[in-house]
């Protein structure tokens, strides 16, 4: 006779973008799977993505000091961010999110124009890590709500940035067109000794038709004329750093692998600062230092339950359960795909190693609920998408049974 | 190896109360269940429940005759309502739907005073099939809008109903209470020879606390004072009735099964003209008379598929699902539920013998666009949750193929 699968059960899900965090987006799924199966094992592992909420997953799994610091905002305000130290191969290593110092949803709506925002302070993140003494640092990038290539957080850290007649540039993607030199004499000392990692997309790239201004700008508010406003200054920005920084030999500093990952900063940090340009998933999970081995996790498992706020035809290109079903594939473990909303395209999914979808929602409701509601929303899903797994694998036990 | 299944599908659904009817829900499921299980044997059977859309799933399950009749409508409106005849046993029996001539949705909301409507066209309904030769009745009851006891429809079939001074006392059910004597010497010459039987909710009584006026007038738009009114009415009427009526021996008019239904249409027409008070399944499924055998037809698959509108607190006291569930659980199949939004208390339906459910919402949206897009959202729903519970049948094979 058949057995009644699934009985172990790996649960690792995005956080679901302004509503919860993969933690919690983790522990609702165990939750209502719980309900029906109280017996199965389940491993919880919220994936990190580099953007908004990296690094409380990886505190948690990891159990890392968080450190906080206060900063200045993509839009000059004053935030509290924070960030994690955590041991890693007998390293301190910085664990940081470029979003909890200049993300999106740190801009007002009503000041979303990206020629403006600045990354100031994630430099002042990283001076904060180097100041407590971290041997290497890794940067989250994602949710980003700036295009200033980096420029505010190499201020930060101590890179002018001059026009030419040797004035400061100031704040934004708009001033990098009057940049014409750095100086990069007055630079945070530790910086030659820790090395730093992106942990990116690493499919997006500074310049063109598919590069920061254009492909981003829109979505963090920019109109057509300060789109164009901004591929001219990141034009520019490219040049110069191609002239005067210090890390950029064999680097196409315009149209290179990660260069554009958020708004830019991958390509500041790398030609200035010799940063290393990861892809998110190769630096969060296969380093190990996230505490998470989603590979051998698994290699123990039936069932692989992934998750994320939106699923559409964007998932497929880097989201979290494209990542997750990759691995599950290689792996042979069948994947199911919980999302808050199913949108445009969702079953192009199916194609990349996702079995079957569904959604939370059970009514017809405005957005706003849905996201107040949303944890109790996903816990009754859960069990409610398990109903149906059962269902089906009583029918094939039963019909084995008959057989 | 366990097989994959299920490959014997019966599909059984309600309609979609002011959306899709039956038959449009069953095609719709089956479009999406062959998405994804092509070679299944999908068997269609919309299952009426006596209110809106049940003459159009026994005209489309029996192939029956269609006849149109223009009548009077709640309001006093004309309206163009339809019914079939169809061969019984070697007899013409007409199907009819309460709701066609005096439906709630026939009232219009700013008018919604059931006080007021009248089954008058139900009547008007009654005489064209005995006009046509039908040698039995059968009335489906549900989804009203009325709550004049059926007097309006007895007074269509010449049936007067006068007040103490002999005038007749006109429509609704606010009239009732001034009721004083019935003159039946009119009576359509063809209600001696042919029998009526309504299919009704039975557990609809007449009078008190769980009678017509106090839990369906507020639906129909009553205000507290028009409770009263219409509670005081419908008691005066069934009095009457229990003095003057010709067939009320043993038979209990406020509270006896069926009494209810339809607003008290039940009693008018079983007191007056000795129609049969029948449960609304038992009359149009065990019969044999719509077409349907869904006993028959629950040992030949592996799964049902049931679906409503809404599925919640209300859904195990008699709706479709309830109906469906408990013959599947006689015949040992599993349900799966759909429906259109999943309400309060829907988890409860698991314990009458419904294994999982869905709901084919997928996005925050407002309910005029969910009604909207309904049938396309079904589509999808199925073929989605037909994905769910193929993966647990899979992973159940393929537990055993290990094993």
């Amino acid at each position: 006779m058949a057995m009644i699968v699934p009985q172990r059960i790996l649960i690792a899900p995005s956080g679901f973008k302004e509503s919860l965090d993969a933690s919690t987006v983790a522990s609702a799924i165990a939750a209502g799977v719980r309900r029906i199966l109280p017996g199965a094992q389940l491993v919880q592992m919220p994936i990190p993505d580099g953007g908004e909420g990296t690094v409380a997953a990886i505190a948690a799994s990891t159990g890392g000091q968080v450190f906080t610091e206060t900063v200045t905002g993509p839009v000059g305000q004053e935030v509290t961010a924070g960030w994690v130290m955590i041991q890693q191969s007998g390293q301190r290593t910085a664990v940081l999110e470029m979003a909890s110092a200049a993300g999106l949803s740190l801009v007002p709506r009503e000041l979303r124009n990206p020629t403006t925002t600045t990354t100031y302070g994630v430099g002042q993140l990283i001076a904060a890590a180097l100041d407590a003494g971290a041997e290497r640092i890794v940067l989250g990038c994602g949710d980003s709500g700036t295009s200033d290539g980096g420029a505010g957080a190499l201020m930060a850290l101590g890179v002018r940035i001059l026009d030419k007649q040797g004035k400061d540039i100031g704040f934004g993607g708009r001033a990098l067109r009057r940049a014409a030199s750095l100086d990069a004499g007055g630079l945070h000392p530790r910086l030659n000794e820790v090395p730093i990692t992106l942990a990116c997309n690493i499919h997006n790239v500074l310049c063109g038709e598919r590069g920061v201004a254009r492909v981003f700008g829109p979505q963090k508010g920019a109109t057509p004329k300060q789109v164009a406003k901004l591929e001219a200054g990141l034009e520019n920005w490219a040049e110069l750093l191609e002239r005067e920084a210090l890390f950029v030999q064999g680097k196409d500093l315009k149209y290179g692998a990660g260069t554009g990952a958020s708004g830019g900063l991958g390509v500041g940090m790398s030609a200035v600062l010799g940063a290393e340009l990861g892809g998110r998933f190769d630096v969060l999970l296969d380093s190990g230092m996230a505490g998470i081995d989603l590979d051998a996790a698994l290699q123990q498992v039936d069932l692989v339950i992934t998750a994320e706020g939106a699923i559409d035809f964007q998932t497929p290109h880097g989201k979290v359960p494209a990542e997750v079903a990759a691995r599950a594939q290689r792996a042979g473990v069948p994947v199911l795909g919980l999302a808050g909303t199913l949108g445009q395209g969702a079953p192009s999914v199916h194609e990349i190693g996702i079995d079957a979808l569904a959604s939370i929602m059970t009514l017809p409701m405005p957005l706003a609920e849905a996201v107040e509601c949303g944890e109790q929303l996903l816990i009754d899903a859960a069990e409610r998408t398990m109903r149906l797994v059962l269902l089906g694998s009583a029918m094939a036990a039963r019909g084995e049974q008959m057989a």
